[in-house]
């Protein structure tokens, strides 16, 4: 009987593994260690649900690749059982190199490097360690492969990742504007000139795909809750930073402090088996360990982010006047009896910006039944013109009530 | 112990009726009857489950309906028991005037009357049987009750009327992107000037609301294949009235052949309890014993609706030119042996009109913190601009294959 | 490109049809008239969203096929193409034969016909037209097919008839804790010397199954306001045949009439096509032509069923006592000023006979993992045992209130 | 306007605040530490979904208390806005007395205290900082509240604690055959006599909220892997325990440290502070230090939790003998080089026992239309007899691979 183990998933039912390898991969630490990371980060403050993880997106982003390469086979296109599997890996290491807090945090812990680089370093670790078994997965992740189809669906406007992700978002934070029909875009993707492409009949789709992209940005990932809490996150940790230059920050020696120290100096493929012990609850008990620091604005952030009493925050189009924020400042420095540079870390500004379509930058294309091909902005009466074309920025201060 | 119904709706759990009045005119026959009227008319033959009824839909607004009353009570509205009684009364009786295949057949038997026309009849002579009760409802639904909100209720951009049956046809069909959050929408709805608005946080659910509609529009009402089955129903009934001018229609004496005939000359207030023994099955049957009547026209046209065999629809931009037309008649009458005339009901054009929000004609407003009111399209960033605010139009070309 | 149509269902997403001979058949005139009739004939009345038709379901058990056979041809089992095909093709027709409103009128229009042998008769006529090709199809319907497992399938205690009938039902009526795990129990079906068993796994799902079917039953197909009413509809088409033995009927010559007038007389087969054309639309049409006929009777119950004032009905679980049915005859008799044997339309009694899982008629087969095999009531600490194993019956009265 | 927030839920859609002191408890640290705390300790092992929290049960409880109330005063029942206030208090902080990891660890990290007197000792704490505001909700949580009916809400056989969990497992696992009709229940929820009982109508939906109990125990809480990795967790602790009684821990001073070490001795109330600085992410990071312990039997659990390679585990009805035993762990010794007494660290028995209706202990009151009460065991034909009546339990062995 053949290989097969089955896996419940809330969202698509069943997630089926039936190929030996994968399942292996599957049981690697450095893939079972995305249990112990959020996906959305603190979007659970506002949205109680949303405490689904790393390995539960990567594990559904796989299955929707099943569904993916089915239907193109099924139309007539040649992949063949290695590039099957392939595809399948990449997608499910395509987010190996998130850490903590993953988005809240990158770039944060690791100064200069993108989850992107980092999991394809862990890829190619992998590789020696599965003995070559997976370069056809990491030719398709680094779009050197030639059929580049496959790589669009690891990452692409239209690949499973970004399907995955807004289908379990929706469905754990409860906003179910958020769904999209992603059964009916895999149903109708097809293969055309070498490129992937979308069958005329799921146009309507695909837009309600790009707005539903749209609001789940400003509704859920830009939520200002949430992007006060992610901020405090990021504010703990560069002032957690500052105090340890000092030696003040108490911390017992841990993998964490390496990383807040910068020890691996740049050399990050060095510390990657360190990288990889990182996950959540260290930031977590560091913080919880911090509540009580002599540091009036580390403890004041901590208890914050723990018992949910927030920065508030304001957002507008327009950038925030410096007089506001300067009033803001001066208002905190007074109050709390500190000088401007703390303020700084508990008045501050930021920008949000919205991931959206960019035909500019890759382009969403549509078959239709006559040959025809036409970018989804192009279309008759186009739903997606100038307005979603170009992603939207929005400005806020955080400061202290 | 108080008056209480509970029915089970498959979309919002469970229905309460507990006013006898509403339960006593659900009850009535012309209110039942709608069980016998399918809500979407021949969306079946390509949504297999689209065969709900015009009585469900209705029992659904007014779910929604208490719901929303009851948000803005919890807001401050003054809203007294008559006027929530009278509105939810309104709500339940605006498609009573629907006939058999509702919007398919509109206008085809009973000339220039609308259904919003014949509700308003039905709940007039309804209202004398039930001595003067529905009278403040009867003002609501025709807008000439003081508290303007509560007609916008019952119909306007953000009525329930809407948010129920997007919410239900996309069920039913099992088309999931046209899912709107309905709940969402109603928790943010607010009185403001006397008018019906919904509360800055809403924006998002809203366009989503609009870009859903667009949706369902396309890929529902309008899909083509619904489009071609309800234009040959139009036709059927066309061509029975043609020939039963001639007397040649063999209909046994029936209320159907009343309607086929005009009988009611215009003065449709005397035949609203004939009106009212209409529904679909009285169609189909009649459709069903034309299946071999000697008229070629009829019978194709009956055979085709029956078995699923439709006319060919193209769909397309711009108006279909008259040498296409020609042409296409030119074959069938030649095939078929008929005359240019018979022809014209196996080969026609018309349009199709999605219905969309128009800010020219109605405007959806959106009460910001600061007070300030703004139409859905003069937000920031709004995605509803030039796009979705008109209707917009194809032309079709449905011909024997 | 292959063959392929795709049909939404709110059900499963979508069913997909990849064989042009399946295709033909669902496009047979006698397959689409199951869109005119009612999967659950007047469950509506109190289950308004409970309008799906047998179409539906059809369609829906043969999607479930689909999936049966794929996961026992990836377990190892022998299925060829002709058996794939045929399979399904039997599970497409194994409803076709039934009339209008199902099960209600099941032997009342036809007597001494069931629908199974009317659907074996209709694929036998279908066989001849499409030129031998069902001749597996009916083999496996018959259980003359030598692979028993595939009846199994079609018909037996875990067929997929089965599991789509609770799983449609719990949708459309909105009775969710009707809902059965049947991607689980499919997932977990197995042959085992040569027949159909399931995994240990599954025990649970299988008991729910059983547990949920018992509820479907009492709360959903036996409820007692549906009974009243399919009871009702019995009732008339007993009193028009007893009316039309007198020719006063006044019912147009149609084709309704001949089987009202058992014009067939025994020779069904010779009025396939007759009994083809009858869907429930000829059945409403007639009740309501009967609303206003001068048998009081008739136009009691007529106007009882359309209008939804139905019988008063009471269940039990002793049988009625002759006492109290003469009194409630009597009682209506007065009233109405009608004879004992006028009466027995409006006063009379039943039973009511839930079907339910009997391990003496056929078992529930669990594989264990060491090689055993125990009928589902026999394992340990087993649900279903003396309770589920025999259907359960209840004694009803329905009367004139 | 009055005071209002919600917050969205996947399970309901929304959950509305309208108290602003139940909005105070929500906000207290104690209450958002629940945030950090998994429902479903280590399921998510098996199940991915499974991991949300504490915090969000209780609010769905809460949810369902709401509706619950509402439903019994629509019936009649007099409640007062302080016992509904009360009430509503009472479910949302039952479960505040759990720590980390819930069950799993109940009685390893607090000797001989169970989780509701924690959550007793705790509202009693937070009754004086609401100066005593939370009284008559500790009452009913004791059940020393004259209307007993309010307990039973909170805690009883159909409490709104095992309608939300049951449902929510249900939802973030995927498993739903676990879904229950609670809203079903909830409506025919009446107070008799002044006790909870259910309306007739109800006694499927009691039935099946029973078998689902049954099933989500078998497939879920007690699913061997789920087992398995739970009593690994709790050797880890025991086994941390065993080491720094020798001082060889090498654990930073911490709040866990106080608790393995027993440092409150009994007094847990001088340490409910300390306590409720403890969650997941405490026990995690422990086990993260553990992995290259120098005790072998340490670090070799802890890296089989993190990397979930768990230990084998066999379920079955009878005990398990002490010669497979011993077998067993003379095996691991000498693998290992080991002492029998490590061994019984990795080798090791214990009893799973499901959680069933008892009627002995107390009843499920079924009220009849007729004024009857029957117990759900009693109705005719009932399911619950002999079967579910009592707990099941298994006997299970789990030992190194």
């Amino acid at each position: 009987m053949a290989f097969r183990k089955i896996i419940n998933d809330p969202v698509y039912g069943f997630i089926t593994i039936d190929n030996p390898l994968i399942f292996e991969i599957i049981s690697h630490p450095w893939y079972q260690r995305l249990r112990r990371i959020k996906q959305m980060a603190l979007a659970h403050l506002v949205y109680p649900g949303a405490v689904h993880t790393r390995l539960h997106h990567s594990l559904g982003a796989y299955h929707l690749m099943c569904n993916a390469l089915q239907v193109l086979k099924e139309k007539g296109t040649v992949i063949t059982a290695a590039e099957d599997t392939a595809t399948k890996i990449a997608i499910l290491l395509h987010d190996m190199g998130h850490g903590p807090f993953s988005h809240a945090l990158e770039h944060v812990l690791l100064k200069n490097v993108n989850h992107e680089q980092l999991s394809l370093l862990l890829m190619e670790e992998l590789n020696r360690q599965f003995n070559g078994q997976l370069q056809t997965a990491i030719d398709i992740f680094t779009n050197t492969y030639p059929k580049k189809f496959l790589h669009q669906l690891v990452s692409g406007q239209l690949d499973v990742d970004r399907m995955d992700y807004l289908t379990r978002d929706s469905f754990f934070t409860g906003v179910n504007e958020g769904v999209i029909g992603y059964d009916r875009i895999i149903k109708m993707l097809i293969v055309h000139n070498g490129e992937l492409m979308v069958e005329e009949k799921a146009v309507y789709s695909i837009e309600k795909f790009l707005v539903a992209r749209r609001l789940m940005y400003w509704q859920v990932y830009l939520h200002k809750t949430v992007l006060s809490a992610e901020m405090i996150l990021v504010k703990i940790l560069e002032r957690a930073r500052a105090i340890e230059l000092q030696n003040n920050l108490h911390l017992p020696d841990c993998v964490l402090k390496r990383f807040l120290t910068d020890e691996y100096n740049g050399n990050i493929a060095g510390y990657l088996d360190q990288f990889c012990q990182l996950d959540d609850s260290d930031i977590i008990v560091a913080i919880k360990s911090w509540r009580s620091h002599p540091d009036k604005v580390l403890s004041l952030l901590c208890n914050g982010i723990l018992d949910r009493h927030l920065l508030k925050i304001e957002l507008q189009s327009n950038p925030i006047p410096e007089t506001a924020i300067a009033l803001k400042k001066k208002n905190v420095m007074e109050r709390l009896n500190i000088s401007e540079q703390d303020a700084s870390y508990l008045v501050f500004t930021g920008e949000a910006v919205s991931g959206t379509y960019n035909p500019l930058v890759e382009k969403i294309n549509i078959l239709f039944k006559n040959g025809g091909i036409k970018d989804i902005s192009q279309v008759d009466n186009a739903l997606i013109q100038h307005n979603l074309s170009g992603p939207v920025k929005k400005f806020y201060i955080c400061y202290l009530k």
